[in-house]
Parts: C-alpha cells; structure tokens; sequence
C-alpha cells in the first residue's frame, strides 16, 4: 500500500461540518470526498478511510485543509503524460462546486495527516463597517465598529498576546470535547491583518498553532470581541486561562467567520497548493 | 417632490440582470428594489419610477451602484432620532440577501442617478491560478496564466493605454445597441491591481469613464485576454477602434467577472457609502 495527500479548500457554507454524518445522514466535506475517491477509483462504497488535518465544525470554510488515505500505487492516475493528475481532474468533476481539490502528491507509508501536522493556521475575517458585508456575507462575522479605535486595537493585540505559548486551553473549548483529552495546546501567535475585499473592509484574525480543541479559534474571536466591546477587562485573559473553565471566557463567534487557512508538515505545506 | 439617492451592493450571481423584466417575469435587481420602496413607503405596486446609474447584465455585480427616484418628503423615515435611516433599515429587510442597500440621501430636486454621472468605475475580476477559483467563482473570471509573464503584463498595459481618452467604441459594444446611439464614449483610465482573496490570486482590471456601452467593459476584457493569449496582436487596438466593427475585437468575457464598482457625481460619490 501507498499513501497519499490531497489538499482541498471549500466553502462550508451549505455543509453539516467536514466529518461524515450517517444517522442521520448529512451533506458533509468527508462524505461528498470519501464518494467521489471510490467512484474515481472504483472501490465499493464506503471501503476508504481517510484520515484529516482539521476537522471543521459546520459552516466553517477551509482555504488549506490536508486529508491522507492509504491506496495500492495510483501510477499514471496520479502522474499524466502532461504533469497533471488524472485522477484530480476526476475529483474536481466527482466533488460539489463547493468543494476544490488543488493538489495530490505521494507521501511517506506512515503519513498522517493528522498527527504529521507541525502547524496549522485558522483566519477568523470579522466585518467591522457599520452595515452586515454583502460580498464577504457567507465569511466573515458583522462586528460594526470591531477594534476601529487604536487604542481598543493595541489592547486586543496585548489580550491575544497573553494567549501565545504553550497553555491548558480548557477555559476555551466546547467542555464535552474535552473528556479524556489533553487540553494543552501550543499558540504560536496571533496577528491582526486589515484587508479590502470589493469595497468591504475586513480585518483577519490569524492565529498559528500546533493543534487546536474543539471550538477554540472561535471562543478566542468570541472572548476578542467582548474584550474590544467592554464586556470582558483586556487584561483579564490569564485569569481566564487559570479559571479552566468555559464560562470565564466569551461566547463562541459563529462558524461563518472561520477558515482553516493552511497546514505544515515535513514534506510540504498545503498553502501554496 | 423630493428627489433621492440610493447606493446599491449586490451580488448578480441569481439574478437576471439589473433592469426589471415583466414579460415573462424575471429575477431583477431592479424589480426586486422597486417591490421592496412601494411596500415601505405605502405606495401601490409599480407607482415608483427609479433611475438607475449603470444597467447591469444578468450575473453582474456592483459595489457601488447609484438608484434615483422622487417622492415627497421622507422627512423622519430619512432621519432617525440615532441618525440613521428607518427607510434604509426596512429596504434591507424587505429586500433579499444578495442586495445590500448601503445609503440613502436627499438629492436636488432635477438629480437623475443617470445623466449626472461625472465617473464610472468597473472592476474585471481575472483568477490567474492554474485551477479554477473557489471563493471568488461567482466574482473573477478563471483564465490561467493570464498576464504571469511580465512581458506579456507591460504588453497588455501599452494595449489599453490605446482604449484611453474619447474613442467611437462601436467596436467594443453589441452591435444592436448602438442603433441610434452615440458610440462615442471616454475611458479616463485603465489600471491592472494584484490582489489575493482567501489565497487565490485575483489580477483586478480597473476601468474608469465617463460613461460606457453594453458589454464594453467585457469585450474590452475579452480583447485583452485575446492578446495575452497571443491570438490579437499587442498593438492592434488602435486599428480595432478605427474598424467600428464588433467582429475586429476580442470575444466577450463573462459576465460574472464584473462589478460595477463605483460612480461619481457633484454631491456625493458611491465609494464609501
């Protein structure tokens, strides 16, 4: 057996979340894939098992997720007489519009795209104009007036600041996904990015870590915007930290606003491809 | 009667164009604004005459379109105790997701969202990437490779520096919608922007006049395509706008690479509001 990684973006708008659903069955990212991958590769139904970097909650975008399945040699499937894949032609055709597959490259046997990943990257886009974006509608999250005074903005980098390094992120998960787990986490760092898209201002939120729990890129957006709204004093994220507790925190920003941007890995990163 | 001004955003995608269509009824922006002011202003179906600054073909967008139209005075539907429109509220309740109404003024008495235009601005969204785009499909125009090579980059700018200035553009325009009109029109400047949307690679062909003919936009976009590709010589333009002749120029491009991104007037512009 050979293993191989695709990179895929999507939008995840019309999606119940990455991770099949069988009873009741949804629409989701793994099962429109998992479908397309035995169709083109005429297995029967359900045989393949693939393996994710980020699963993504419902409604949540990725511009860089990383999938890995195990495969006999795909050999002229997987490099055509012109430099392209054969078979990611098919996966494009097989997936919804939604859904694009931009890449598919032999790995090492032993490839996990979940636990080979060394980084991964989540942009949370907030609109901060006084009216809902109309373009950005199904990628951002309407916060009117978001870090727009540069004082609240140096606060808010000062408050994400406080989250870089290695801590127990329990205070920042969804408590159920936390049984039995691990809530340590490593937050490489936190940036703030101004962005225009037709017209419409956007500014990004750009947090790298090793891994991520469940929800936490959003209850970090959620515990942003109460500090910049005088909810939460900027101050208080350690506290928040130690409490390890849900409620310390802020509420959870809605999914529509997060896209998992990219992921690295030894051999290469889902970035650029 | 008062006059008054309304600034637009809407994504063309689900629509048949800007201009209401009656028989058989169609999707338009036009008719579902129009449907949106008589019911909040109280006013029986189809007794509201708008003017409109830039007709829009079915699945083009605008970030900036400008709708006039006369009533008597809106007085506190205009102005709200917290200073925003109550009108403005209700339109965009009463109209759907993909239109976003962004501003509403009070105009001179003889303002026409039409014939007082000093400016207008059209954006040509190109996704250059070797794969299709997935966030920007309904907004760019996927022709890979398109002005990569810097050669070819500084040949497409000398090409439309020709377009500048006052021009007949019958060229450029359907052949049936100059019948009895003036094909004369001014390009006052054409710029080419990089930008990047979610990682994907946009190359935005920024066209600013006075006014322009159906299609122009597009086909002087198909035109530019066409030299890129290598099948219109780089310094044919002039000789394309001398030949007042649809056929001599490029094909159209889409139509969903489009927006109408702004328009300029004495008062007030588009842009920002």
């Amino acid at each position: 057996m050979f293993t191989y990684a695709l990179t895929l973006a999507y939008e995840g708008t019309d999606f119940a979340g990455y991770a099949k659903q069988t009873d009741p069955p949804q629409r989701t990212i793994q099962g429109a894939l998992e479908s397309a991958l035995v169709t083109a590769l005429h297995l029967p139904d359900d045989s393949l098992k693939t393996v994710v970097a980020g699963r993504t909650d419902a409604g949540v975008h990725a511009a860089g997720q990383v999938v890995s399945f195990s495969h006999p040699d795909l050999g002229p499937r997987l490099f055509g007489p012109d430099g392209t894949a054969p078979l990611l032609r098919s996966l494009n055709a097989l997936t919804p519009p939604a859904i694009s597959v931009r890449s598919l490259r032999a790995v090492p046997p032993d490839f996990s795209a979940r636990f080979d990943a060394l980084t991964r990257e989540y942009r949370y886009y907030i609109a901060p104009g006084a009216q809902p974006p109309l373009f950005t509608r199904h990628f951002a999250w309407h916060v009117p007036g978001f870090a727009a005074d540069p004082a609240h903005r140096a606060q808010l980098q000062q408050a994400a600041a406080a989250l870089v390094g290695e801590h127990d992120f329990s205070s920042f998960a969804v408590t159920a996904s936390l049984v039995d787990k691990n809530p340590v986490r490593t937050i490489l760092s936190i940036e703030f990015v101004d962005a225009v898209f037709f017209g419409e201002p956007l500014i990004e939120i750009r947090i790298v870590g090793t891994a991520f729990l469940q929800s936490m890129v959003r209850v970090i957006v959620g515990t942003l915007a109460a500090i910049d709204a005088g909810r939460i004093a900027p101050d208080a994220m350690p506290e928040i930290l130690a409490a390890r507790l849900r409620a310390s925190a802020g509420p959870t920003a809605p999914a529509c606003g997060l896209t998992l941007f990219g992921v690295t890995y030894e051999q290469f990163n889902s970035y650029n491809s």
